[in-house]
């Protein structure tokens, strides 16, 4: 059902917003990875709400208590589970408005899904809370592809109408990209930046929300991961991207933009430098055939804006089955964009390593 | 690997372009469809080739010989495999230019993957020719479906620069769907239906390529499929789409235009009609929280200019491992397009019937 | 790897003998059971250690602290996990021997698997212990099927030389199996229980160990659940009969007794009562053809004698690479099989519940 | 549902016994390795009915037409196809009764499971016939296992009373067992052996059948393979081992004979010899905790009778509801067991590949 991902990694989500606490399982994870607790600590305080006016004022600390997997500081290789306790719940906001179907929000599908016995607190299961735990998948797929040297970085492309300057399938280099996440709001150009900041501000001032782009770009990923068809490279990381709540679409490379191109300037034309094969553009992000090239992987997604509102809508109440008209309160995000990059370069990084465990296996079989 | 899909309808798909054959095992099929040959092979002319001057004159006949799991007229509930015999093939034009990289082409990824051992005539397993069991497997899944009443469509909405009005996440009508996709070359504007056929063959006179966009939508799909995070719909449908060559980005619903919207304007309001929930808009595209809101089912889909094109290119011989030009020779489609409706088609069927088949347990445990 | 199981219900297992926790992830459980938390730890208490001279005197208090996918009492549909903390471990008592591979245990398979960074004391991740949370998950799946009046027992067949009354294959029945499940030591006939008694005190005595044989019964499980070859239902009980730890063997129905049958023997005869299809004998355990035909399901499992004996081996020292003499020392099992009844009871509940959530579909499909 | 095995090397078996073809694809196969054709050829002769008074006089050319996955004699690592086409159907036998459910075969099970839709001609897909395929993909999985040296064998242990020296769990060596298993009925001890054969000329004389054991063993597979729980070795082998029609039970090394072993007796003692570590004797038949020990990989499985006898028996009329005499006419084996060699060794093959595509990453992540 939900919950499981089963590739040469595996994962396994678990927890409600409200419930006691929320956690993840990596299975077929590599066994002597120091798990760096100071890391995976600074990737969830990436995510963590109630730093700055751009994210809800609801404190969580996101504290994570691994309970296996972990032995003298590094990975057993045995299942690695992680549990996070939920500590700032405010359960009784949601009792009176339980049967209001909040538009935008999974309250509908899931009760439907699940004839109305999922957890309907704080979104239940189906809270952007659920994401920690990636992250922290995320953050030790990262140590372990370190180990290989193996980067990755996400950037705001967009906010509201506030566009960056389009980088997608451009030739990218990993110093500039690092320079650029490093900053607490990345974006390529610093006025840009502040525009958007501006528009998330509007948007919350008017109880209103906004969403948003970003791109993921990996490093020195080797050339030959992946398979045609059905194990592409671009289902498995569009399947694991799709699971991030509020992303609507994902693009690799030039993706909808290839729409306008001609054949001649869309292809990646070859060249040879240094016994190494490799492309003038990069067009294809990295993947042609649903297999990487070698060169950069690269994709971006579109986060639809945040739900929560605080303006009146249109709803109706499900036991009754009448209309209503819901104005939600709590504390909630206005743009969750930010937020989200390190869950973003979480898919990245977990689609990165599953690749390489899948692929690499030294036999020369002719 | 490469070949198959594994959910509760399974997809076993296997063949290259110049091989015996190529064709598809679907297994998890349910058993008692009348397997329909018309209409299979109705589908299976769309995707021809050869028919027109915007697709490649090569001439295939597509021929589905059925090998096991029909018995009587009807399907067994047992594996179903199909082959198309390769009639075609004109394997020498390859020969030459075996170890020249075709850019935009797998043909470099495939080889690192397979260690030069795969089949490089036409593409091999590469070839959008891979797509016709594709659209068989999609045939028998919209047989099963019409039982549910279940019908899905797909228009052009854009080829190169050309754009249709965007009618993405709008209330969709299935009776206008259906009246536009009997058209040989669906648009839903006839004025912009010929400035798309005009770009093609523009492009086609200069060696060139365009690429374009497909929404595709299904009608009358129940509420309460599929599961948040890693067994979503959208990860679903996307894994799927992205086995198809040359597609590089999808969308569900208002899909990227959700970065510019307002909370306000993008939440889906409810009301209740007939004792029937529903939404005012499908900005969602009838999927929220990974699982459906019984809203068609509504995703677009961009292709890459189509990647053999007439003019020079740089690129490197693999052998030799230096510098080359190329020109590609032989029959190609200048634009994709068209003939990959059906195949958009399939994947949203097959998607559809699987979410069904997995969800529909008439058990009431409680 | 080891710890995620996959099909409609998916398990995802963890937790080391000595680490903070063990536990399980069960997705894909119907949501609106009612979870009996009494039930639940009594089917633990039948599997804990401490309880009479038969078992380890080691004291493990495995206390379940469900974390997610339970509200208000009943499940949710969403993952379900729950917890069981360490509280009883003697760590240190493997400090001295941990690099001594100790004989039948899978120290040094581990050892090769993990590279040595596995967690040694107390078997780890290989433990025994772990099997207190599939008997959770078999509890609960055990509560769903009580809805469909579905029962499972089991019965111990043989502990060292001392064997009952084979009734393997024999017309089995539910108020019998009911009957004899319900003692403490479940035995068919209650001399051969007092000398399978003594065979356990006798080894015990002599710092050695037995094995034996547990038959497990599933009463009114419905026909045409499973498929032939690689989704039999044999081999989705087996695959999980064989996470039991020192399970080795397991036969359905006459298992190894059909080598020295004739067909006319073996076969089961059909005759109809009340419109209803059965058999006259049950000698294929309730499978052909990998389905299900509506009789009892029936199956039987070899548990090894318990490796951890205190009488000196003959072993290596890993790290020095030197033969070394080892005794055990520690609280260790003389018999496991009396214990491990719930665990394989827990296959079976898991197993049958798997299969009908992947067949009902109550779609008429012609 | 039935016919896809999905692990990393996948399997997508196809065909009814009087359809067009049966066939199979795998996927995941590596690249490079030389498909011997003649090699391949052998084995599916020794499944090939018709060859002596011991198997049925039906006569099945069984030619392997490779239609995907090979290229210039070498397999290209895309999915393999191959179908072989069914000549030798005497179809209409089945028509007058086939409303009557043949005891012992799948046909009521498959008629619940499938509706009624299936084909029933010669059992349809649930035919021992389908198991040539799976001799196929055992046959390039030995291929490639000779690369690494590893060589599998299998020997008849039992056909009805007649037991072979029992040699589970010995020393096994691969000089004896490639001796014998030359032999065109492999049975350790001669006079036995004619025993067997005496046997089985018996039952057939009598219009009856008779069961039988067969034991595997494969010899140089490295330790560190598997893992622990739902991944065990125990269970990818058993699970594809109860694909093979008729296979009841299955157990590795002592089986179930470890019921009454000792503790003592039963553990496998470690021993050191120019710096490898080996165990004294083989119990465990090479698994522990899931995972190999590098010692040879040992399994024995259980056939039951032929289904398909002479004499009279009792059944059902599915269509009438009513009790039927039925007595079964065609040609039929009297025993399976020595056509299903190849078949046991096939599994062990394709098992053992995939454990070692599975682990082999080469990489050092410490």
């Amino acid at each position: 059902m939900s919950g499981i991902w089963s590739s040469k990694i595996k994962l396994s989500l678990f927890g409600e917003s409200h419930g006691k606490a929320i956690g993840i399982t990596i299975d077929g994870f590599p066994s002597g990875v120091e798990i760096d607790m100071n890391f995976i600590k600074s990737e969830l305080n990436r995510r963590k709400p109630g730093k700055d006016k751009f994210s809800t004022k609801r404190k969580e600390d996101d504290i994570p208590n691994i309970i296996s997997g972990v032995f003298n500081g590094k990975s057993t290789g045995t299942p690695l589970t992680v549990i996070i306790e939920n500590t700032s719940q405010h359960s009784k906001d949601y009792e009176k408005t339980k049967d209001f179907m909040r538009p935008g929000h999974a309250d509908y599908s899931g009760f439907v899904k699940y004839k109305g016995f999922n957890d309907y607190r704080g979104g239940g299961h189906f809270s952007g809370r659920i994401t920690a735990p990636i992250v922290f998948a995320g953050a030790i797929a990262k140590l372990a592809l370190k180990k290989l040297n193996i980067d990755i970085f996400s950037v705001i492309t967009q906010i509201s109408n506030v566009k960056s300057e389009n980088v997608k399938g451009k030739m990218l280099n990993s110093e500039i990209f690092k320079k650029i996440s490093d900053n607490e709001f990345p974006v390529f150009e610093k006025e840009i930046m502040e525009d958007m900041k501006k528009a998330i501000i509007k948007a919350s001032e008017a109880g209103n929300s906004v969403g948003g782009r970003v791109q993921c770009v990996a490093f020195n990923v080797p050339p030959g991961l992946g398979s045609p068809y059905f194990d592409s490279v671009e289902g498995k990381i569009s399947n694991l991207a799709f699971s991030i709540p509020a992303v609507k679409g994902i693009e690799f490379g030039k993706g909808f933009d290839f729409a306008s191109m001609l054949g001649s300037d869309a292809n990646d034309q070859y060249y040879i430098k240094n016994n190494q094969i490799k492309t003038k553009t990069n067009n294809n992000g990295g993947i042609i055939g649903g297999i990487t090239t070698g060169m950069p992987l690269d994709f971006s997604v579109v986060f639809k804006p945040t739900p929560s509102i605080f303006i009146e809508q249109d709803t109706v109440d499900i036991k009754e089955k009448k209309d209503k008209k819901l104005t939600i309160e709590g504390r909630h995000d206005p743009c969750i964009v930010k937020r989200a990059l390190p869950v973003v370069e979480a898919i990245m990084a977990i689609a990165v390593l599953d690749l390489i465990e899948n692929e690499y296996d030294g036999i020369n079989w002719w």
